[in-house]
Order: C-alpha cells, then sequence, then structure tokens
C-alpha cells in the first residue's frame, strides 16, 4: 500500500509531501483510498463533507466501530502524519481477515477532509463539519492563500459544497472511533513500548496577529519617521517565546505573511499567526493575553497597530476514560498496561470525541520530529501498529 | 499623459502598483511609452538590453542629452516613484518646441528596464546591464519567486535575452544624462523650493540572510529540542536597527520567506532580507559584519544555523561635480541656488555615473512617503519639476 501512497505530492526539491485539501494530490489520495476500500470488497461512499467511509458490513448499522485518520498533509509534512493511521487500518483489516475474525459490528475505515488545515487555516474541517463544530456559511468564507474558497475548490474537486453540514445520524451509529497516529514527541521513544494509548489533547489554538505599520522606502525613510511593522512583530515572537518557556506551554510563530514583501520597502502590513497549547485552558488563556498585551504596549512605541484574531480555538479533550483503559489493558504485557499520554497536538479523534467513546494509539517515534520530512517510525514499530490495532478492533468489533 | 499611465498594473485593493519587469503591466507601461514617442515624431528605439529609448535628433550622433527614469515599481509601489521621471521627460520636450528651442545636440528619454528589481531581486538590472555592471551570465542566473529565469521572462516579452551586455558605444555617445524623480524623504518638504539636486547616493546593498533550523510539529515539540529559525530572525531584526540607530544609519528588513510556513509547523527555514545603506562604506560595512556575527551567535544558542549572502552593493555614488553645480545654479533664484541634497535610494542615474556625466533632479515630496500608495508630490510641484527639468535641457542641448 506505501508504494502506491509515497509518490503522491511529494515536493522533489524537500522530500516532504504537499497534499492540501482538494488539490490534485488530495484527489490522488482520494482514489487511493476508494481503490484500497473496493480491492477488499468493502462498501465505499463519501459523506456530506468530503470525508470517505469503507464499511464492512451494514453502513446503515447501529454500533459501529470505526478506525482511520486522515491523507491530507501540512506544507512539506512527512510520510507518516496521517497516513500512517489509514494504511494501518488497511492492514489491521487484512489481519483480522486473515485471523479468521467474526464480526458483530460493522466495522469502518474513514478518511477525513482538511485535518491539518494547510490550505484553509483551519485544522480538522472535515471532521468539524461533521459534528456541527464548524458551520456550513463559516466553511464557505474560508479562503486560501490565493483567495480561493472552500465552496469553490470542494465544487472543483467534483463535490458538492452544498450539501455539507452536520451530520448527527451518522455520528449516531458510531459506537466507537479509535485513531491511529505516528507520536509527535518523544514519551514512548525512551520506552520499550512500540504504542501507546492517549489521555487527553491538550487546548490549543490559533491566534492571527495583524501588525498594521505603513509602507515607506526602506533607503530614504529616516529611523524616527518610520512605523515598521517588523520590529513589533519580532518583539512579538520572543514576547510568546518567554512566556512559553516560564510557564510550560508551547507557543510557536511559524506562518507569516508580509505586504508588500519587498526588499526595499518597509512592510505596511505584517501578519503573523501563533500557535499555541499548554496543559490547561487558563495556562493557555493567560499565555495569549499576555502575548497581545505585550503586542499592542510594543506597538504604541513603534507606530504599529495590532489586531489579534482568533481563528480556531479547542478545548482540553479527555478521551473516554472506559475506552481508554480498556484499550491500554488489551494492548498491555506482563510488564502491565500499555502507556497512556497525552499530546499537544489536535485530531479528528479530539472533534469526534464530543460525540462518539473515542480513543487514539500512538506509534512511537524515535526522533519525535513531526510535520516533516525527517518524521519517521520503524518498520517494526509500525507492524506492531498495526497488530494493536488490529487486536482493538477485535475486541470491539468481534464476539 | 497621466491618464493613459495611471490604471496599468495598479491593484484594485492595496490601490498600489505592481509594475514588475517582463510582465504584462510591464509591457503596458512600453507600450504607452511607445506611443509617446511616436505620437511627438521621436525617433523610437530599443537598446539590446530592452530599455527604450525616443530620440529627437540623431540617435547616432555624439554628446547627446539624455533624461527619464524607469517605468516599473516595487510591490503596491506609489503612482510617481519612476513615472514622474518619464512623463515630465516628455512633458519637458513639449515645453521646450512650445518655447522654439533650438536644439544643437541630439536629446533622447529613455525609460530603462527593472530599476526596482522587485521580480528578480537585483536593482537597476537594465541600467546594469548597459554599464556592464550585471554580465549576461549573471542576470541569465536570475530567477524570479516562480523559478521563471530572467532569460525566459525577457523572451516572453518578445525580447531577445541572447543579445544583452554592455553598450558602451552607446554610453560613448551620451554627453549628459539627467533623471528626475520624486523625493524619496522629507529634506525639500521643510523648504520653500518644490525641486533640488542631488549631491550624492549613499552606499547601500541587500544581504540576503538563511537561517537554517528544524521543522518539526509546534503542538507537540518541547522548546527544549526545538531548533526554531524564527527566534533567530526575529533577534537579528531588532540587533539590525539596534545597530543602525546607534550609528546613523538605516537597516530594513522588509521581505522573509518562510518553510514551510505552516500555522502549526516550526520554520525549517526563515529567509530574510536586510537592506542597509549609510552615509558611508565603512559604516555599512561595520553594521553588516556586526549583524551578521550577532545572528551567528544567536543561532549557535538556537540551533540554527546562519548563512549570508550579499545580493547586491552600490558604491557611494558622487554626481559629477561641475553638472551638479550647473544646475544647481541654472534652478536657483533670488535666494540662491537651488538646494543640493544627498538619497539613500538607488536610481539608474547612479548606475551610469560610473560612465557618463550624470545629475539627478528631485522634486518635494510633502510626507516623505516612498514605495507605498501613498507616495504623493503636489501638481505645483510637478509643473515646477517639469519647468526646472526643460530649463535644465534647454541649457544642456540648446545654443
Amino acid at each position: 500500500m506505501w508504494r502506491d501512497l509515497a509518490p503522491i505530492g511529494r515536493d522533489r526539491d524537500s522530500g516532504g509531501y504537499r497534499r492540501f485539501a482538494w488539490t490534485g494530490a488530495d484527489a490522488d489520495c482520494r482514489a487511493w483510498f476508494e481503490a484500497q476500500a473496493r480491492a477488499r470488497g468493502l462498501a465505499y461512499e463519501v459523506d456530506r463533507n468530503g470525508n470517505q467511509w469503507a464499511w464492512l458490513g451494514d453502513p446503515n448499522g447501529t454500533d459501529a466501530v470505526v478506525t482511520g485518520s486522515h491523507l491530507d498533509s501540512v506544507p512539506d509534512g512527512g510520510a507518516f502524519d496521517g497516513p500512517l493511521g489509514v494504511v494501518s487500518s488497511f492492514a489491521a483489516l487484512d489481519e483480522l481477515r486473515r485471523r479468521g475474525a467474526e464480526f458483530d459490528r460493522p466495522v469502518a475505515i474513514a478518511n477525513f477532509g482538511d485535518e491539518e488545515g494547510a490550505r484553509f487555516g483551519l485544522a480538522c474541517a472535515g471532521s468539524r463539519l461533521t459534528a456541527g463544530q464548524l458551520s456550513p456559511g463559516q466553511a464557505a468564507e474560508l479562503r486560501d492563500a490565493d483567495g480561493v474558497s472552500w465552496t469553490t475548490a470542494m465544487e472543483r474537486a467534483g463535490l458538492d459544497p452544498e450539501a455539507i453540514g452536520p451530520d448527527p445520524e451518522r455520528l449516531a451509529r458510531i459506537g466507537a472511533f479509535v485513531e491511529l497516529h505516528v507520536e509527535q514527541g518523544r514519551a514512548l521513544a525512551d520506552t520499550p513500548h512500540p504504542v501507546g494509548v492517549a489521555s487527553a489533547i491538550w487546548p490549543h489554538g490559533r491566534w492571527r496577529f495583524d501588525f498594521h505599520g505603513e509602507a515607506n522606502h526602506a533607503g530614504t525613510t529616516r529611523l524616527v519617521d518610520r512605523r515598521d511593522p517588523m520590529l513589533t512583530y519580532a518583539r512579538t515572537v520572543l514576547a510568546a517565546r518567554d512566556h512559553a518557556e516560564r510557564t510550560g506551554a508551547l507557543a510557536t510563530f511559524g506562518k507569516i505573511q508580509v505586504d508588500p514583501n519587498g526588499v526595499n520597502a518597509i512592510a505596511s502590513l505584517v501578519r503573523g499567526w501563533l500557535d499555541s497549547r499548554a496543559a490547561d485552558e487558563r495556562t493557555l488563556d493567560e499565555l495569549v493575553t499576555s502575548v497581545e498585551r505585550s503586542a499592542v504596549e510594543q506597538g504604541v512605541t513603534d507606530g504599529v497597530k495590532v489586531a489579534v484574531t482568533r481563528e480556531s480555538f479547542t478545548p482540553v479533550v479527555e478521551f473516554t476514560h472506559d475506552l481508554r483503559d480498556r484499550l491500554a489493558h488489551r494492548l498491555g504485557d506482563e510488564r502491565g498496561p500499555a502507556p497512556v499520554l497525552p499530546t499537544g497536538a489536535g485530531h479528528d479523534a479530539g472533534i469526534l470525541s464530543a460525540a462518539v467513546p473515542t480513543a487514539m494509539l500512538f506509534v512511537r517515534n524515535p526522533t519525535g520530529v513531526s510535520h516533516s520530512p525527517a518524521e519517521h517510525a520503524a518498520e517494526d514499530d509500525c507492524v506492531a501498529g498495526v497488530l494493536a490495532l488490529a487486536d482493538v478492533l477485535e475486541d470491539l468489533a468481534c464476539r
């Protein structure tokens, strides 16, 4: 399966993946998903929000056990983030058939659309729409960097943007959702366990900082006459890092947009995005409030107007304790249950957990590197992940 | 003339101009230039480097008096930077014909290609090629942000990139070059003079700072495990400003490029361009050396590798003293000669001054704003500029 999927959307220079929602690379990934489903005789469908489903058993049955993940990527992302969960799902189903498992609940594999939000700036758009956490009106207002709307992009991908919206009937038919994902830190790396179980997802969000200055000639404008938003931006980047260090939180400015972005022009606008996460919402709130206050104060000194917009926010997600403990126990051995660990990363599982009993499995990542071509999981650990997912599905779906 | 030129390459949202070399907007500007030349019965030609010329008198004569400027713009530039010089040249010629001036030297109006360097990153490419300060091989290696080469862009514009190269015969036929330009600072704003004469152009250059870190997930990578180049960039921006303040120089980071530029990805590469200028080369050298040292040292702390590339450098340009004094005297009145002032901005006149007696006129800019849609010159001052240029051309070219 990896062989067919590996070349899709890979950038020749960086070696990273550029599989953005509703693009050609995304369409190729989706075609791959459909082919995998059909090759196994699974019932294939696309839901109203463009998420793909492959069903073993009755798609309209109840108490279904669903697994899967996503196939899109961040810009220059790695091969595992998302695809490992989808590939492992198909492989786990193959393993269960090999074992001669008899299912007494419908089982489905899902590929959720636009999980990374790389194109439209909102993560987990596909699962958010389904769970009613993103309204069709809000989705219609999303624009990519070229000004193409979500609606247009979906239409160009051959889907019907008129149909999108919450899908409570579908969610009501799901008895459990389990997402397998490559670990995005190094918590498992120092343990003998190739697979762990998620306890919680840190609250996290994205805030857009707009620094409005005044465009001017870099070669002729005296320093005292300038209103240079790059200075305010630079001080804000450092303030965010400083606050995060002091409070044990995470804060990152990884995306920037500058107008006019000319070498000899002082910027008129610097737009920087803050990604921040913390163990609890109060710490996160305090960080963002403090960074915003510092930016506004610095802006007064620099003659720069600062506006902050919260683009997304996901509260803390505690995965279903029963399901989490059942999985940890099922995957344990003579050393005890599998490790249970929190994560700072958002996932479709986090969105769905509001409506469905949800759990996650993490596969060990020796370097902890993520959202980069250097992201990795050892082949043995990937196999262990498939077997663990098979065990869990068997436990949940078979008599 | 302004009415036909004003809408070309204007961005509807910003109100600024986007007239980049060899694009459609540039072609429209060039067509406008040709039409103006032909409407006046001037001999029109395009030289081997794509610069446009409109001749009154023999294009192959000697001791020619040339005026003109450029029609391209920075991203979201203003209406005056460049076009004011070209429009005023045509208007000055009209004025001299109205006066019944008899020319005893050939007179030409030039439009130099790609003065701003907005597309290929090198300012004054057209005049540099002609003056032999940019070799055809170096030009062929220039690439725009989409990877399109100078060669391909020139070909697409219907020109012959094989023909480019130094043009000493052409320069040898020029006895004087005078460029009129909107002032890009506020030196004239506080005087009663609408027009001034340039003394010198500060030495200036562009340096590309590459900050190499490691792409990673913004939500799962511990702060201590990060190699985040945005932090090093931010500290470098502030160090450059600080050094410039202490030494009376100018330093600007106005252009940035980030890979992968995703909200939830720590950057792998931040590329920032430093534009710096100072009254003398030693001050400029010390600034760049100091900012580079500070970036490299900070990079060691941040786990970020820093590489600095000088992309362009123009030494101090002292305009021809005889010509400068002659112009200042000619434009003087009962209060004395016209103001003589230096500038931090590069110009085609600065490039040509190495080969040809060269002077510049500046037209007052009340706000000093430049490289922005807010750039301005009052109508009365523009008329004064045309009359001053006509006086200067009459003084130089008529019996």
